[in-house]
C-alpha cells in the first residue's frame, strides 16, 4: 500500500530543495561555473543533505546545471546559441499547440478569453510607458495568453512537454518581458509582440493552422532580439531570471 | 563540499528503482489504472521504499504514471489521441533538429555516417523479409540514424528536450518496428519510410531546412500509421514496449 | 525567316491597346460587371479594332474581364476572397523565392542592396507621416525590395511566375500603400511591415530558409489587413489601383 | 458593340498556330537554341503569319520560346535548375490549394471523388506493371485527382495562376508519368507517390492544412526524382513532353 504521509514529507523537503537551490542560482548567488557544495546549501536552504542530492541530480536533468568531474555539479554557463535554441524549442512546441488548437477546432468561450487578455495588453500599451509597472501587467497578461494558447491544444501530452522545456530559464515566453524597461525602442517590440498576439489569435479563429503556427514560432524569436538587446545593455540583463549565467562572450576574451 | 559516494550509492538505488518499475509497467505486469503499492514494488525489485518513492515520483513527471486520489500512483492510460500527440511532439522537435543541421551545415563525414546506416537498411530490406531477426536489424540502424540526424544540429539543448519528450514510451523513432511482424503489408510501409531516409539526408546535405523539417515531421507519421493497424492486429500491440497501457477503445464500451 | 518590322508594328499596337484598355478599366472607367464595346475602345484608345480584340483576349487571360454570353468581355467584379487569394498566391511565390534566396546563398552585395532600400524605408519612417509624399517614397523603395529579394533566388522561372501572378491589380507588393493615406493606424502596419523587411533580409543572410519563407508569407497578408481596412474608409479606395472593381457587399445588397 | 463572329475566327486561327507551333517544338522538331522561322511556320500549319507572330508573342510569354538578337523567337532550353523550379513553383501553389480546401473544409462528396481516383490507381498498381498501358491509366487517374484537389480549394484565383504556371512543359503533375516505363524501380516511386496522395486526402478530409501543404510540396518533387532518372536513361526522356528541349550538361561539354 502506498504511504501518504512520508512520500509528503520526503517529496515536500525535496521541492524546497529544488526551489532554494535554484532560486539561489537564478539570483545569481552561485555563477555560471562554479561548484556546489552540498554542506553549504543545507545550511543556507534548512534541509537535511539527503533532500539536497535529490534537488541536485534534478536539476541537472533539467539542464540548470552539469555534472562536475570527478564528482558534485557545477553551475551551467549558457551562450547565446544555447539560449537560442531553448527559445527555439520552445517557440517550436507552442507553435504545435497552436496549429492543434486551430486544426482541432477552439471554443468561442477560450477564444474570447484569448481576446481579453490581449485587451488588457492594449490598455497597458496605449499608455506608452515602458516603466516595470506597466512591464508587470503586460508580463502577467501575457503569461495567461500563452497558458490560454496551450490549453487550447487540449493535449496533456504537449502541455506536459512544454513545461519540462521550459524548466530552464530564459525559454518561458516572459522571460525578457522585465528586461524591457532597460532597452530602448522596446516599446516597439511590445507592439509587434502583440500584433501578433492578435494575428495568432485570428488565426486559430479562422482555424488557418499553418498560420498559426508560423506566426508563433515568429513570435517567440521576440525573445532572442531581446536577448540580444539584453547582452548590449549590462543593466538589463539584471532583470533576466538566470541573467548571470549567460556567459558573455567579453568574460572569455572572444 | 560534494560528497561523491552516497550521491553515487543512492541515485544508484534510485535509477535502479525507475527501471524496474518502468520495466514492470512496459512489460504489461500492471495494466493501466492499476494501483502500484511501495511495499510490494520494493520487494519486487530488491530495494527500500525511499528510492521506490522517489522513482515513482520520477515517472510521474515524466507521465507514465499518475498521482492517485487520496494518495499514491497509478499506472496511466493512453487514449491514442495521446500517443499521436506524443509522435507528433517527437516529430516535430526531430524536425526542428533536422532543419537547424540543414541550416547551419553538416559535415560530409556526418552526412557519411547516416548513409552508412541507410546502406544498412537498403540491404536489410533488400532480403524482402519482415520477421524479428530483420526488424530488429532494421530498428537498430534505425535508432543510429535519428541518433546522428539528432546530433547534427550540434545543440545539447534539443538533445536534451529531445530526450525528455521520448521519456514516454511509443515516442521513440523505433517503437513500432518490431509490431511490423504482426502487421499485413508493413514491408511497404517500411520501404516508404527508408525512402524518407534518404531524402531527408538529401536534404540535409543541400541544406534545405524547410524541406528537412517538412520531411522529418511526416516520417514521424509513419509512426501513428503503424499504431493505427497495430490496434487492428492485437497480437502486434504485443511488440509495443508498454503496449499494454494503450486504452483500447472496445475495452471502454465505445 | 523572321519578319521583324511587322511583328514589331503590331505588337507596339496591341500593347498599345493592352496598356490603354487596363487603364480605362483600373482607372474606373468601365465598372465591374460592365460590357466593353470594341468601337467604342478603338476610338478612346486610337488604334484599330484587330489590336483591341487581342487585347481583350489578353486582359481575359490575365484575369481582369471575363467572356459574356453569348459574346464579347465584361469587366471582372472582385470579391473579398477573390483579393484574399489573389495576395496569398503573390505571398506564396515571392515566399518560394525568399526561401530559395537563403537556401541557395545570396551574396553580400544583393543583401547590402536590400538594407540600402530598408534604409531609405527607415528615413521615411523616421519623419513620422504618412502623406502622400512619405507614402510614395515607401512605396518606391518597397517595390525596390520586393524585386531585389526575388531575383535574389536566381530563377528566371520563379520571375516569370510571379510576374503572371500580379498581372492582377491588388495583387502586387505595393498595392494598397497608397491608401494608407486615408486609413488610421497606417503607421503602425507601415513600422510592422519593416520590421518583416529586417527581418526577413536577416533569415535570407543567415540562410534560414524556413523563417525567410514564413515571413514573407505573412508580410503579404499586411495587405489583406490594409484591404479590410480600405473596404471600411470608402476614400481609401480610391487610392488603389482597380479600387472600383472590388465588389463591395453593400452593392449586392448583402 | 462587339463583333464576335471575326474574334472567333481571329483566335481560332491564332489558337491552332499557338497549338501547332507548340506541338512541334515539344515534339522535337525545333531543337533548343533553334531559330524559327514565320514564313516555315505558316506553311506547316496552314495559317497565314499574323496568327503566327500572335502566337510566337504568345509561347514567348507562357516561357516555351525567347527573343532572338536582333529580332526573331528561339526556341528556349531549359537547364535542370529550370524544370527543378518550374516544379517547385507548381508544387508550391498545389499545396496552397490543398491547404486552402483542409482549412475551407472540403465536402464528402468531393473527397469521395478523390478516394474514387486514388481507388483506380490502387487497381492499377496491384497488377505491377509499369508498361505505357498502365501508365497511362495512371496517368489519367493521376489528372483527375490533381484537378479535383485545386477544385477543392474553390478559388478561381488560385485555379488561373495554376494553369498559367503548368503552360510550361515539364510542369504538370503527369509530366514524367510516361517516362517511368523506361526507368528502373519506377514501380517504387509510383507506390510511393501513391501513399502520399492517400496522406493528402486523409489531410484534407481531417482539416490538418500544415500537413497537406507540406505532402504537396513533398509529392511534387517525384517529379524531379523522376527527372533526374530520365536523364540517365537516355530513352525516357523520349517519353517527357518537350524532353527535347532540355539542355543535357553533356550536349555543352560540362
Amino acid at each position: 500500500m502506498a504511504t501518504p504521509v512520508s512520500i509528503t514529507r520526503d517529496s515536500s523537503q525535496t521541492d524546497r530543495a529544488i526551489l532554494g537551490i535554484r532560486d539561489l542560482v537564478l539570483r545569481g548567488e552561485f555563477k555560471g561555473g562554479e561548484r556546489l557544495a552540498e554542506v553549504e546549501l543545507a545550511e543556507r536552504i534548512g534541509v537535511s543533505r539527503t533532500p539536497i542530492r535529490a534537488a541536485l541530480q534534478k536539476l541537472e536533468e533539467e539542464g540548470l546545471l552539469e555534472l562536475a568531474q570527478p564528482t558534485g555539479y557545477i553551475v551551467r554557463r549558457f551562450t547565446e546559441t544555447d539560449l537560442d535554441d531553448a527559445i527555439e524549442v520552445r517557440g517550436t512546441i507552442e507553435a504545435l499547440a497552436a496549429r492543434l488548437a486551430a486544426e482541432r477546432g477552439t471554443s468561442r468561450v477560450v477564444l474570447g478569453q484569448m481576446r481579453e487578455c490581449l485587451a488588457e495588453i492594449d490598455a497597458v500599451l496605449a499608455e506608452k510607458m515602458v516603466d516595470l509597472e506597466h512591464l508587470n501587467r503586460y508580463a502577467a497578461a501575457n503569461a495567461r495568453f500563452h497558458q490560454l494558447m496551450l490549453e487550447a491544444a487540449g493535449s496533456e501530452i504537449i502541455e506536459r512537454s512544454l513545461k519540462r522545456v521550459v524548466s530552464l530559464p530564459f525559454a518561458s515566453p516572459s522571460a525578457f518581458v522585465l528586461a524591457q524597461s532597460k532597452i530602448p525602442d522596446a516599446f516597439d517590440l511590445l507592439k509587434i509582440a502583440q500584433a501578433q498576439h492578435h494575428d495568432i489569435v485570428d488565426a486559430i479563429g479562422a482555424r488557418a493552422g499553418a498560420r498559426a503556427e508560423a506566426l508563433v514560432k515568429e513570435h517567440a524569436r521576440i525573445a532572442r532580439k531581446n536577448l540580444e538587446l539584453a547582452l548590449l545593455h549590462a543593466d538589463a540583463l539584471d532583470y533576466v531570471v538566470g541573467g548571470s549565467l549567460i556567459r558573455r562572450y567579453a568574460d572569455d576574451g572572444r
